[in-house]
Order: C-alpha cells, then sequence, then structure tokens
C-alpha cells in the first residue's frame, strides 16, 4: 500500500499526461516491489513557477533567462 | 508540538467541515498523546481529482465509471 | 481514499498510542467527510529532538531548559 | 542536493518575498552544509487560512477574533 | 526538475530495489513530461509497519491477521 | 505560523549545524515575511544516500563514482 507524491511545476500538465504518471508509478510499484494497485496512490503537485526554486532563483526567474531550456 | 496534514480530493470540502477536521485531530493529539494544542498545527491540503490516482487510474476517471460510490 | 501524515517528536510513542492515532485519525476522516475507512492511510512520522525546531531552538534544547513541559 | 519545503498561510506572499525565501533557504544549506546551491530546490506551498488549523481553530476564525497579530 | 517521493512500508526492501524505483521514477518523467533526469530527484522514505494505518488498523496489526497477503 | 521541512542525505549532519539550520530557516521567515518565531516549526528530515537518488542514480552509487564532489 505505497504513496506516491509526485511534485512538477504547474506549466501546462494535460489530464492525459496526468493519467500517464499515475499509471507509470503505480506500475512502477507492482513490478519493483509486487505491492497491490488497488492500494497504491499518487498524488500529483503542480506547484507555481515563482513557488519553486532551483540554485537560489525562482523558475519563474530562470525560464525568463535566455536560452534556458531546463525542464 | 506535532503537525498533521490531511490530504483529501477537493470535492466540496466547506469550512465547516474544514474547522470539524481541524479540532479532531488537534483534539486526538491531545487525548492521545497529551500534546499542548496550542502549539498543535493541521494543514489540510485539498487535491485534484485529475491529480490523485488509485489502482493506476485518476479519481476522475474512476469517479466517471458507473455506480462509482467510494469517497 | 484521504492519506493522512502525523508528525510528532521521537519520545517514546508507544504502539498502543499509535494504534490509537491512527483508529481515531481514520474515523475522523469517515465522521466529517463520509469517507471509506478501507482506502483512508495514516503515516506517523517520529522525529527526534534534535531535528525538530520551535521558536529557532531544537526541540532537544527546549527540553533541557528548567521547567519545560510543553509537548 | 537538499530540498526544502516551505509552508505558509496564502496571505498575499509577493514574488518578491518569495526570491528572498529561495534565495535565502539555498544560502542556508550553502552556508551551514556546504551543499551545491545549483541543486538545492526550494518549493514554497501556500494554504488557505481554512485549510490551516492551530489550536484547534482554523487561521481563519483566528484572525477574525479581535485583536490577533499573529503571523 | 521534477520531485517524485515514494513512501513505502520497511519491510525489507533491497538496495538494488530502491535503485530500480529510482531509475523507474526517473524515466517516467523523462518520458512523461521530457524533464531532464540530472534535475530529477527521487525520496524513498520507508516507514515502519506500526506506524502505518490502513483501514483504521497498524500494517503491524493487518499482517499478523491470518492469510494477509496484502503489500 | 510557518512550517519548514529541510530534506538532506544523511552523511554526519551535527547537532550543532541542525541548530544552525533551525535558527536560521527561523530568522529567514520573521526577516522575509514578519511571521512569529515562537510558532516557527523546522523539521530536519536525514534521508539515507541508497533511499536519495538524482539523475536516475542513487547517491550511494554517485558518491562512489570517482571524484564525486557533489553536496
Amino acid at each position: 500500500m505505497p504513496m506516491v507524491n509526485i511534485r512538477v511545476t504547474r506549466e501546462g500538465v494535460t489530464a492525459e499526461q496526468k493519467q500517464a504518471l499515475i499509471a507509470g508509478a503505480t506500475q512502477l510499484l507492482v513490478d519493483v516491489l509486487g505491492k497491490n494497485p488497488a492500494t497504491t496512490f499518487v498524488i500529483i503537485d503542480e506547484v507555481e513557477t515563482d513557488n519553486w526554486g532551483v540554485a537560489g532563483q525562482s523558475v519563474t526567474a530562470l525560464r525568463a533567462q535566455a536560452g534556458d531550456m531546463q525542464k
């Protein structure tokens, strides 16, 4: 009965992509640890780019810098 | 000085229900562990049904299936 | 299908107290939101007193100060 | 490669304040533990005042009480 | 630059299984959202069975009941 | 009344360093948002290097590679 929490920046993740993350994370726990998918939970948190920082800067600021391609 | 984090799907939880969750969780820590309510924190996270998965499917998909009653 | 995470300092919480926290938190979600207990998860994290800070000090330091009774 | 998660009530935190939290938390990990800022993540969660409880009451209720100044 | 947190009961997960969870979760974010693996973090929390509850009971209690096979 | 959660790898963080993290994170919230330090919580989680992954590998594996200096 595992719990997976995926945190990503809120940048247009679609319902289909969310479904793919849920299915994939659940299958991973089944494949690696033999967990029961029926009691495997996946929660996706989408975080505003102002609220996520890397290297001391918000992702909003990083995205604004020329040529930033990092996801 | 405990911390309680309650995560539920965002499906119309009212302010009164949130207040009841906060009061109940705080009282639980007082009753079971003798904690000081003044420094007991409760945080409720409401998660979109697209972003919560069980059994490899989003709750949105599960809700759409005929007769699903699970909360 | 809610998730409750209870974080407390690691100070001798017994298995019976943990069971009471699990039962009480689950019942709270049933009573307030009508959730299904079968898919309600409770996770208790016990945190070393060196690793928990309040008011800018570790709980270890706070406990060492004369007369501190705060839980 | 540390991870810092800051949770505050959603009460008008500005982009500049968020940037200051990100920069300050990153620098703290550099100064105290010699961590590499390039792989230090900071995530800020803003929580509705209805969803945050202290002393058994929501922050919304606490704020409504005369003279409450607590942040 | 996503963050994945996997929480499972502490029941003999091996270093190889942990490595497989890390590799699989990272690849999932690459495949579904095109994220950069170099800045994808995975954190696995192993939780004592006394500290994890389902259906109002600790996993320790559930495991002790005859015939329980649920993982 | 903010909450700060700092997650680092378990690699010999001393009680003094933990105290410095607690004091620094608390002061940051006071300085940037005017929060009350008395109700500011800091929780430090130390994560085994087998349980933390970056770039699809555990930190244990990364540390074992010649010349890795990354913290």
